[in-house]
């Protein structure tokens, strides 16, 4: 059942701020600092990171889910400032900080296997952003309180989330919301394509998101979802290059099994059992794009 | 009254499975494989692409409708997989593969003429892919069954659906559609933005769509709409490269009987008579853009 | 009080086609050509972009808003046709023709304070682009006539309407705007996200905008709100590259005096006395990207 990097037990890996748990084919990630609003601090970045990347790699993951001890009103409040502002001001250079709400965004966005936010709860700041935007699918609290205050901090959007909101909803919602810092439920019209279902009751949210999780880990191929996550992020830049692209795609994966077992399950109106594995497919031509080098020793010249 | 590229009557292009009318400035392509869910065929591409091509050279034709024999319940049912998925399997090289849904989506998508598809019914694949997203209007049955079902076969969204969908919709909708697989009516939240109009039963999609394309046919100017085609295609990378692009637009048609006319009309509150043909305007400017070039023989290093 | 580039009192400008008026840290700017259904003429885009000009290097201004006299029904009814469509048939070369309303559009767009259009009225063609998409927000009537009419009138839609609009919407709503000319209500499903908040009566449209604006001006960094802009216009081109900006952004904020403010006053639940200048920001980082030179001199190859 194990892939060679996987670190067995999800439960043993001596976390502090989360708990982390695999329900068949679907890891389950559950903030859980309660007392200080499930906020984010210098530990939990560390711990989001290291399970994205071991569950990326691990084959027997398919889909990740991500909630928030519930004992909490917020799914996460943004950042601990109960030690003041000191978060903001790091004493290393400023071409060397590395904003860790990014590192995780970046995490979550890259991971080759579905991930769904399970949001029951008020969010704000990083909470919004690394704990939302890099997700392919949001479920949320229809009472939530939901705000990104950057501009009302003094400081600026972070974790990303310039690039991805307004790829997300289009510019129009994404600089509203980013310059108003306004306050918002997720029925707004500004907030709502944000959301794949929104739940009436906090209690109804993580199960929503687990049934519809178990669902797309059955009925989907793993490949897939990789390839095609990877065709949304790098699509080519134009129609002709995209052509080029999902062709190449379409002709690694049409001779698959599991598009075998695809239109065979299909046809025979029954659930599939797709064998192939994420980790068997990397080669010459997949993954196709590059990724820049953000790590401080890359020198970069942004 | 026709053009030198002209292939006469429409009615006399020796189709097999389309059938394609001329009415007055607008051409009506319909798919006519009701017996096989109006599927996709190793046919039926070529005669989609040689109508585009055609079309898009023939002045007389301003707006290009699509819909699909309504006897069968689907506008298009994706490939034909009555033979198993050997559509999939070609016996080329990957890097030789040219997926036939992309090339029609391309042709139409660079198709200078306004297009609208008429969906009069259900759609699965190729009929949510190739024969909707490349289109500038889609009209749509309220009841119609949708579906991008391709991480459900073990395969890639192919016709260059994770270039057009992304864009079309914004990425939180996108990614939401594409991964999740899931069939959902056209006034589903993820959906309801592809569609310009929705329409209560079947047989009003049809009637609905030839009023407006005809309205549009005769009050938009033809080289208007491909300029206008154009920078929409291609902007330009920044603010000031598309005011580049516009004003030079501006100063090349503002001069031109066309602009005169819909000025004249205007203020004199009639219909307007444009008389521009696309044919005449090809020039040093326009198109600004070039194309990659995706046959095989390009070698392309993608 | 007063920044180096401020010209004293905006009610001494010398406009002819606009009001222009201090209210607090927020501009009041108003167009005032009722008779002429407050259009587009020769004199009105000089005005604005030297207001604009002026209102970005004032540190006193921190939110802009546009709006029309309202003894006319239109916010703005494009261009001025009164003596035909001569507007459109400049003597310059074609190269060397810059559209007025994109150089208006390109000021507002780059101006580094918030910007909020408050269409008090019908809007057509200019009014639709310049007047309006290069905003931040938007405020509107209910019940006004809006359209893109290019297509319908020869000429192509300007003013970089093709840059921004499938931007703000997605290019499945603008598409169908400028293609169709349609004229539509703000409550249209195609034009609805465009708009903040959308107001019931004519003369709520200006009060409304006012009160947002005042407070956004009162509880936003001047310098967030700057960097912010900065970062959604200019994001990078890829997740990696925004990661690197947004870290830079924030590792420079984060020791900023509005940053310790912008916590503090959160922590302490008080107003916030954000005191950081614009003026005093600019250096070696900021701002990070190059703009493309428009200039006629400088012999741009597009």
């Amino acid at each position: 059942m194990s892939s060679p990097t996987n670190p067995g037990d999800y439960t043993s890996l001596g976390f502090k701020e989360i708990i982390t748990r695999l329900d068949g084919a679907v890891l389950i990630l559950t903030i859980n600092r309660p007392k200080q609003r499930n906020s984010w601090n210098k530990t939990l970045p560390w711990e989001l990171l290291k399970t994205f990347e071991i569950a990326d790699k691990d084959d027997r993951v398919r889909v990740i889910v991500v909630t928030a001890d519930p004992s909490a009103p917020a799914y996460c409040s943004g950042a601990d400032i109960s030690q003041g502002w000191k978060l903001f001001a790091e004493d290393e250079k400023d071409t060397e900080h590395r904003d860790t709400g990014g590192m995780v965004s970046m995490a979550i966005y890259r991971c080759r296997k579905i991930t769904i936010a399970a949001v029951n709860g008020h969010a704000a700041g990083v909470g919004m952003t690394a704990m939302q935007l890099p997700f392919d699918f949001r479920f949320v609290w229809e009472s939530a309180k939901l705000t990104f205050p950057f501009v009302r901090r003094g400081i600026v959007p972070e974790a990303t989330s310039t690039y991805l909101l307004p790829r997300l909803l289009g510019h129009s919602r994404a600089t509203s919301l980013l310059l108003s810092g306004s306050t918002l439920s997720p029925t707004s019209p500004l907030l709502q394509p944000l959301y794949h279902t929104i739940l009436p009751t906090r209690t109804d949210v993580l199960p929503a998101a687990l049934t519809f999780a178990h669902e797309l880990a059955t009925h989907t191929s793993q490949v897939s979802v990789a390839y095609t996550k990877g065709l949304i992020q790098n699509p080519g830049g134009s129609i002709e290059e995209n052509h080029l692209l999902d062709s190449r795609g379409m002709a690694t994966l049409g001779k698959s099994r599991d598009a075998e077992e695809g239109v065979k399950s299909f046809r025979e109106k029954r659930e599939p059992k797709f064998k192939d594995r994420l980790g068997e497919v990397e080669g010459e031509w997949y993954p196709w794009w590059k990724t820049v080098d953000v790590s401080v020793k890359s020198k970069s010249k942004l």
